[in-house]
């Protein structure tokens, strides 16, 4: 379970990778086979949520890391290079970094 | 603070506005405002979360309803009209309905 709050301050990265249907599960199992495997064991790991898109062309990760520095050392780890061709050659992936402005839930109505 | 997880079986939209730099708050300010005053009073309304890109070029809405019907009573919602057409006026949004199948966070490292 992972927590989306504008008080947070996490790096966040909103990755959509646009797939072809017939690739989308096998890049959403690949994605969190890294993360269990690797990724989340990583300096600065705070979560990671895969999504299958319903329209089939799409996979979506909701991440956040403590730093930017975090995300960055990760994106350079050799370890991750195959991974990263895999992506590259199965998808498009537009990575989105940004930070939580407003977050409105049923719980706390005040946009905390 | 919204939290995402794979159990918890909402209907999810991960809707990214493309903006140009110069409307991009804006926008935000506008879609955290009517989210405040009327959506998140409606049925069905789970939370959203608003994310400024780093880029300038984009807006995140990250949103959860209970159900598909309700997200769509939503849609159709006559006091939202205007609110859709100002957001067509000054972006061009794109709507993923997607399902969580993974979620990996630091203090639960099994992608429940």
């Amino acid at each position: 379970m992972a927590t989306i709050s504008r008080s947070s301050e996490f790096f966040t990265l909103v990755n959509v990778f646009a797939v072809a249907p017939e690739k989308q599960k096998e890049l959403c199992g690949h994605l969190a086979q890294v993360t269990e495997e690797l990724i989340q064991h990583l300096p600065g790991f705070v979560s990671a949520s895969f999504h299958l898109s319903h329209d089939g062309e799409h996979v979506v990760n909701y991440a956040q890391w403590r730093t930017e520095a975090d995300f960055r050392a990760m994106h350079a780890d050799p370890r991750l290079k195959d991974h990263f061709t895999y992506c590259r050659s199965v998808s498009r992936p537009k990575p989105i970094f940004c930070d939580v402005t407003h977050s409105f839930d049923t719980t706390s109505q005040n946009g905390a």
